[in-house]
Parts: structure tokens; sequence; C-alpha cells
């Protein structure tokens, strides 16, 4: 199987305790297109301004993505600058600079429209709506992301656009924020009656927690001495996530439990450098291990009946 | 094997979302007593008032607990009156009146001073240290827990008691400030070097960590829709921690990362009433079954070596 991801490309400015980079390729569907290219064939939709530089392309199409559905527009590359203090957790926005991702309207090419996954990265509702329209037959399973900007701004449309979804992908904030609940197991439920028939709740450093109707699974995040640069984490978190279905090509219970763990291990990968500089040296081996590591971590001895 | 703790008795008063409570059964030696009376027997020291309602000794007693070190000083008991927020995780203090507890000084009944198992609750460090010169033969894992409070204003004590134990409970912000290091994998090196050659760090509704000089394991906490009150949370984790091992009578990794579940477990039971409450209700077979649903909450199936 393949995944199609249509989302946002970016040039990030950082500042976190360890360093500070700038306009280093950032974005949506930048992090989701290049952790799940480890796993699995992707396809990307995307806009970026005439001043994106060529090298950051060149790496995509190396990972053997398909870039047949980025456009490159008059202007410039959408800009985001940010900054972290030691709680890598939170990301404070300095500067939010649209440019071309401003009049961005997704278009799938010819070749894209019949996706077997699909992962609708965090945009503007009307626009993942606006995707879901060009696509000819349902795909097996479609992922969205949002944040409270939608969800506060653009209630009605997320909504809509959620009810077209399978799969959703936001943090506890976002979560409670959504359903206006704050224990996240009723949040969670709730969002389950709003569309959507599985969920996934990212805590950052705390793991991810996968909710279907009837079973929850808890992924713990992989216990990392460095983290130099959260950004991405959510997006190589859902990349790897889905990727990883798309190479066991099932979606059972078992193989989303998995992708889970996937998941994690990429956006554990993610972290340990800026922008996209620890997957530019990461290969599969080092992913064995980790995905290994996940299994060591969190093992424990069924308790025996008689206690 | 039986337990041994030592740690206070308190009358507290509770504000949350969902109710308030007056002079509620509380303190460290009462919630880690009682979860830990579930997997084995326990001994009990602590302090306290003429005020004590002897009903709240009674429950002890009914559920098998050793009071013979529980004193009942002239004077009022401790009284602790806090409140919670939505964010149930942080307790907000409105009140600590410290009573016959300030001027308790540990003393171990003969019969007590043979542990295999020893926790020291979260009391001062010098008194931690005064049970342990109280003890005739090293017990075969002497636990403890602290706060900020000993970590900020005892420090070179704490320091000391911690060389001499084999095994520290505490929650990520108090590892944090004990090691000067904000990332948690070293934070928890820095301790490990300290003295114990275990760390548990507690993270409320995100589980727990436990570290040895080789090994980590990640233990979610229990996903519930209903938490009434984390009052007593941690130290029912350490009681159903140190009651697991004393069941289960041996102390290898695997034992550990068990008693990691059950503590998990007990915890989890706690916060579901106000106090002692859901603890008055709860038998085996629920504590079976939850420690099952543990196993359903975090099993993945092993990834194929070729990925």
């Amino acid at each position: 199987m393949a995944v199609l991801v249509v989302g946002s490309i970016a040039l990030d400015s950082l500042e976190t305790p360890f360093g500070q980079r700038n306009d280093v390729p950032g974005g949506s569907a930048t992090f989701f297109s290049t952790a799940a290219s480890f796993f699995a064939p992707v396809q990307l939709v995307g806009v970026v301004g005439e001043d994106f530089p060529e090298e950051h392309v060149a790496f995509l199409k190396s990972r053997g993505i398909d870039t047949t559905g980025l456009t490159r527009a008059a202007g410039k590359t959408f800009r985001w600058k940010g900054r972290y203090g030691f709680d890598l957790n939170e990301a404070h926005t300095l500067d939010t600079q649209l440019n071309v991702f401003g009049e961005f309207r997704p278009e799938l090419p010819a070749a894209f429209r019949n996706p077997e996954l699909l992962f609708l990265g965090n945009i503007h509702p009307e626009l993942q709506g606006l995707v879901l329209d060009q696509v000819e037959k349902r795909p097996r399973l479609v992922g969205m992301d949002t944040m409270n900007f939608w969800i506060s701004g653009s209630r009605e449309a997320l909504l809509k656009t959620l009810a077209r979804v399978d799969m959703l992908f936001v943090n506890d904030a976002e979560a409670r924020q959504l359903a206006g609940e704050h224990n996240v197991v009723k949040a969670a439920r709730a969002i389950l009656s709003m569309g959507p028939s599985r969920l996934v709740i990212k805590r950052g450093e705390y793991g991810a927690l996968l909710f279907d109707k009837e079973h929850v699974f808890a992924a713990p995040a992989y216990p990392l001495e460095d983290v130099f640069d959260p950004t991405g984490a959510g997006d190589s978190f859902a990349g790897g996530f889905m990727g990883w279905l798309a190479r066991r090509g099932d979606l059972s219970v078992g193989t989303l439990r998995q992708a889970c763990v996937a998941g994690s291990t990429l956006a554990s990968f993610c972290v340990e450098k800026f922008s996209l500089d620890r997957f530019k040296e990461l290969d599969e081996a080092q992913i064995r291990e980790r995905l290994a590591s996940f299994k060591a971590l969190t093992h424990f001895e069924e308790v025996p009946a008689t206690l």
C-alpha cells in the first residue's frame, strides 16, 4: 500500500535551550512524508515558494517520496518561527508568515486520486474536505490532524470534515478542547461519536493513547536522554503510524497497536536532532532496534490468575 | 514476606471539582498500608492524636494491618487541607497543621525490627534515617519517598538517607529537582548514582517509569473515566508495589515490573473515590480484573525482524 499526504511545507526557525536554526525544512507534510517513507511509498501534495531550496526537494525524492503533487508558487514559502524552553512539551510561536501557503488549494494529480491510505495534515478543515472531494474511491483509511486554531475558529467546518474521516490524531489539550471535556477517556468517547472510528491522543514525552470504540492502547514515548527539537514529532508519529499500516497492509487491532509503536519510534528519532537531520542518517537497522526496545520497555509477565 | 511502613497518618480536608470532604483519613502510611494489605501482611508505625476516630484504626485492623506501632499521643492529629482543580495532577495546599506529627520520633516495636521489606514514607529524612538505625538486620529491600520540601530544605540529610536505601519513589518534578537535571532519563541516572539501585518516577495520570542501572520499564496509568480525588495515589502506588514484592517473595527484574503494574492498579482504585472509600469496597477479584486490563492496555505483538 502507499500513503498520500496533504499538508504544509515550511521553512522553520527554531530556538531551543540547545541551539538555534534558521530556515530549516519543516511543516506537517514534510515530517509526515519523511517518517512514512521508511515503511512505505509516499505521495505528497503541498506548496512551496520560489525561495524553497531545491536540496530539500531532492532529499524528499531521495527518500522515494513522489513529489508530483508538490507545487512551486510565485512568492515565499510558509515560515514558522518558534521557541522552546526546557519544558520541550510546549512550543511558543514567535512568528508565522503564511506566504504561498495562505493561498494553498490542494489539487490531487490524476495519479494520486485513488489512495489506499490518506492523511490530511493540519490545514483548514475546508481544505481537508476539498481533498476528500477529489478522491475517486473511498480510501481504506483516512487519517487527519487538526489544531486548537481550527477547533475554536472553524468548529463547524471541522466537525463536517471529521465526520468523513476514519481516524483523528490530536494532542491531549486539543482532544479536551474538541470534546469540551477534561477527562481524557470521556473526551475520547465524545470524539469517537463525531465520526472517526479511531483516535490517537498524543501526549508528547508521555506517549500516546490509541482508542477505538472497544479498546484502549497505551504506548509510552521512548525515554530519550537528548531531546533537541520537538518540532515535527506529532507529524512524524502520524507518518510512522500510517506508513506502518501501509507496510503491513492490514487494519487489524493488532496492526494498529504496532503502528502506534512505529509512530512513537519515528517521533523519537525526529526529536533527537533539528528538523529532518536525524532522519537523514536513519536506517532500517536503527528503526528495528528501537522497535525492539519498545517491547523491552513495556513488557511484563502476565500476573497469574491466583495473584 | 511482610512489609513495614513508617509514615504520616492524617485527617485530610479536600476540595475537588466533584465534591468536598472534611477530616477524612489520609497520610502516607494510611494509604500505603491499606494498598499493600491487599497483597501481603503489613506492619504500621505512625502517630495520631486523641481526636483520631477509632473507626479508622478499626478499618486498618480489619485489613489485617498490624497497628502495634500506631501511637496515640496527647494533642491533635496531623491535618492537611487541599484543593484540586480540573487538572487533578496538582494539589494546592490550603492549610497544614502538623500537631502531634510535628513531634513524631518513630520507634519500632521489638516485633517490627527485622522487616524483610521496609518503606520509609515521606517524613523528615533524619527520621527516616532513625528508622534505619533501629532495624537489626538489613531488610531485603528498603524503599523511600520524599518531597520538594526536603529536597530543597534538608538536602544533606536527604542525601545521607538516600545512600542507605535501595529504592526511591518520587514524582517527576521531584526527580528533576533532586538531580538538578531537566531530562528525566539523565535525572534518573544521577539519582541512581546517589545510592539507590532502583528508582520509580511517578507521573500521575501518565503512569510511572521504573529504572535500574540497566533497564527502564514504562507503565501507563489506567485510563479512568472518573477520577474523584488523587490524594494518596502515590502512596497507594508504593503500597501496591511493595505489597506485590512481599506477595511474590522475590526481587527479580520481572517481579519489579509486575510490582509497578500492581502499584498502578492500586493507585487507580485509590483515586476513584475520596480518601480510603474505594479501598473499603475493593476485593481481590476486582484487582485481578484490573491487573489483566493493564496487560490488554499495553500489549502489542512484537515486530517481525524483517519489519
